[in-house]
């Protein structure tokens, strides 16, 4: 036994915690050097995955091995991430052994092979996602396996409970508590805000948590995050609820299916999500924020997430059975998704569009503040505010008086203040090349534009569009404006815009 | 424009590149100031994929950002591997930029909802992950996609055919070119360094080049790094082969089929592998070799990887339709798979079985003699070499009579000198609990116990079989030894052998 070898027999333990100033995002990495006691004697290999204990907490972090002198021998660096996660201070001390077996791994092989997986087989896999057990190699075949291998209604009924069970639940005093989701995949669909202030205003309970953006340039969370704060915990969002009756904030800073975050960062590289992932993800949230009733807005077109009027059926039909399991109420909304609805496309963008509606500005976007009252009247219907028919007339009387801005307002106040979104510091006009008329909008394209834009990690960054489908456009007349935060990022959509073929489509007449 | 916009307008460009003496084994990583010029003008965000050019060599890398002042804003640290990629020396210069949109992973999401591939679709893939286009997560859905989707006998042709073009190809002058290949999954089956040495001595041609373990704790690759050099370049294994007419080395060294050894990384982490990806991982190296007739050993067994004679007859058919289509001549030999073939379980145990059946040592595993005898004689029959019927006897009298261990040593001494395998410094015998006979042995446990102690990377670590199905033992008497390098993994691999249940069951007479 050496010196540094710990009452459980592992040597070159303890280790002195040092923080290099690195970040990489959320994967957590532990620096040493290769020569140390601690990975001859445990045999650790560059990349390996170690276990990492400070005092309570223990996290599951990569391995990089320094060969240079930058560390000591009984020093451990650490990214930021990890820092954080283990709750280190500077000399705090840490020991690092192998992680056990990762079990439930052969669920994963299980499922690639095409077996079903029950729920003790879901749950152990969530519960090892959500602990950090799972590399982003191991993570990007999970889901990858679930999209091959479609999830039957059982599994996605399975996967749906483990992600809420293994999260925080929230539970209202009063009833109906109505939510509002989305099927994304339709560009500059931001109706929330909008739905959450007149149904807020109308008395009801409506506790929103959003995502930030999977595929998409913008998530509600992204949108709502140049408004106001987001990242509420589970008390503050609680005294939001109390004080206004609605909210919008950040799912993931209150833990509710913390797992569906951690879904989102792979599938973003992946750019690939599946409909038991999507379904699992819409109502595990809808279930820990203890919904009690639901409106999902289903937008239909050639380019949005649900193409056919037939792939919106099976999707409503998945969701709606799914959460007939969890006792929450379901009415889908279907609608229009050939085009952008609002005009903006990324964070700050689609918030102007938001303010615009809520304002009553004569130039706000039309379709938004129609898709928003017709969703608005489906969610007073099933809340019980407004008599079955009556939703839409009651919604728009409500935005139309200023009843619903008043309380967006209070909203944003209660979440920690309101504020102005950023404005783009480098902007493109993108012209028509010829006369004609608007008779194709590619809605994958502009979404991936507005992403190369830098949306929607830089919140100005996207697409103004100015026209939409039927508009008759001259020659040299603006399409759309692309809007950045970084020449770089500008000349990099500019770029796609110039060899991406027909973003948007004008015919000669 | 600023001081440091290079020509085609890339901001914060060029940057001085520093060496961090970071391993991060095949991943290429990048180190930039968070608030440097080029992150901020570029909108570079952490973990993003970045193209980093060095005059003519340029790679993808990830980026991490740095928030300390390890690095100036006009530096750009490196890890090992993208340092040597690059081609870098210290104060050499780089420009980093946006790297083109990996267009290919549309075929990979193609994959996953069920479409055929066509060969240019596998083409282009392949080709982007060779030149390292392809992040770890990325690859991992690639590969999990094609397990879960199975690849029919035209795309396994035209992975195949992409894994041969994207890498180098050998041709020979001497025909036929006679190749071997076992169907992994069984432990200690170590017949190659045998096979290729009797083939070789009998006057055939046999470059032989093998890969590393893919979920085993040992593959050939790493069986021969215990006894000589293997990472040969084209012009050395060329000059081995007109020496000797046979060799066994790395074939990554030679890029014969590249991707291949891509996947095998990722495969490993996921411990996952298919059909398709098999047929095509064994056959490019063998086409890319330029052999024109190969005999491939495919051992049965309910824990090794090919579990039923269905099983094996499928994987049968699927080599020979797709090899036929390279023109290549096929033999399969099924063999038993259901116990480990040698006695040692790991790179240098497993060499020294190799070594006593060659020196006809006493005490030399019978079995992997027989084994290897009857791969041996396969090949010298669609080898030419002996007529039909007689190539095990053939086999068996150069083996008798030295001419096979005098081939091997000249091999080794070919390919940079021969080595003596390293002997373990901790081991731990594992005894009979009671006493008995030999009624099952787990090789799929038995593989994960040597990787626990340290195989294949620990090249003297793993487990050497006291004992064969059938055998009579007494209580205490010894079934298994451990090996390992490191006190640490002894104890983790024995935490595992006391916690596994039966890895070799003992049943009371």
């Amino acid at each position: 036994m050496t010196a540094n070898q710990d009452g459980n027999g592992n040597w070159g333990n303890p280790l002195k915690a040092r923080r290099l100033g690195i970040d990489t995002q959320d994967e957590a990495v532990i620096f040493l050097r290769k020569d140390s006691e601690i990975c001859r004697s445990e045999g650790f290999a560059s990349h390996a995955r170690v276990q990492v204990t400070h005092g309570e907490k223990s996290i599951v972090a990569t391995l990089f091995q320094i060969t240079a002198n930058t560390l000591h021998h009984f020093e451990a660096g650490f990214s930021d991430s990890a820092w954080y996660r283990l709750g280190l201070t500077e000399a705090g001390e840490v020991t690092v052994r192998h992680p056990a077996p990762l079990e439930s791994l052969g669920s994963v092989r299980s499922k690639v092979y095409g077996h079903r997986l029950s729920y003790p087989a879901f749950y152990s896999m969530i519960s090892d996602v959500v602990a950090g057990r799972y590399s982003g190699i191991q993570l990007s075949s999970l889901i990858t396996a679930c999209a091959a291998r479609a999830l039957d209604i059982e599994e996605t009924i399975a996967l749906t409970r483990s992600m809420v069970e293994v999260g925080d639940k929230l539970t209202w005093q009063s009833k109906p508590v109505v939510d509002k989701h989305s099927v994304g995949g339709l560009p500059g669909n931001r109706t929330t805000p909008i739905v959450v202030a007149i149904v807020a205003a109308c008395g009801l309970t409506i506790p929103k948590t959003s995502s930030r953006a999977i595929t998409s340039p913008a998530g509600t969370a992204d949108v709502m995050e140049t408004l106001t704060r987001i990242d509420l915990d589970l008390p503050q969002m609680r005294r939001v609820i109390e004080r206004e009756g609605g909210c919008i904030v950040w799912g993931g800073a209150v833990r509710l299916s913390p797992a569906d975050d951690i879904f989102i960062r792979v599938e973003r590289v992946l750019d690939l999500d599946s409909e038991g992932q999507l379904v699992a993800s819409v109502l595990s949230k809808k279930i820990a924020a203890g919904a009690s009733h639901v409106v999902l807005d289903l937008p239909i077109g050639p380019t949005a997430k649900i193409r056919s009027q037939q792939a919106a059926d099976e999707i409503s039909a998945s969701l709606i059975q799914v959460a007939d399991a969890f006792g929450l109420r379901v009415t889908v909304v279907k609608g229009d998704g050939t085009q952008p609805i609002g005009r903006g496309i990324g964070p700050a963008l689609e918030a102007k569009d938001v303010l615009a509606v809520l304002k009553g500005s004569p130039d706000a976007p039309a379709e938004l503040r129609a898709r928003a009252l017709c969703l608005a009247g489906a969610a007073l219907e099933i809340g019980g505010a407004a008599p079955v028919g009556e939703g839409f007339a009651l919604a728009e009387a409500v935005l139309n008086d200023g009843r619903a801005l008043a309380k967006f307002q209070r909203i944003c106040e209660a979440q920690g203040g309101m504020r102005e979104p950023p404005e783009a510091n480098y902007k493109k006009m993108i012209c028509a090349t010829h006369s004609g008329h608007v008779t194709g909008i590619d809605n994958r394209k502009l979404a991936r534009l507005a992403k190369l834009a830098g949306a929607p990690d830089d919140k100005a960054a996207g697409v103004l569009m100015h026209v939409r489908l039927g508009d008759s456009v001259l020659q040299g007349e603006t399409l759309y404006t692309l809007h950045a935060e970084s020449p770089g990022e500008l000349e990099y959509a500019l770029n796609y815009a110039r060899h991406a073929g027909d973003i948007i489509t004008v015919s000669a007449p």
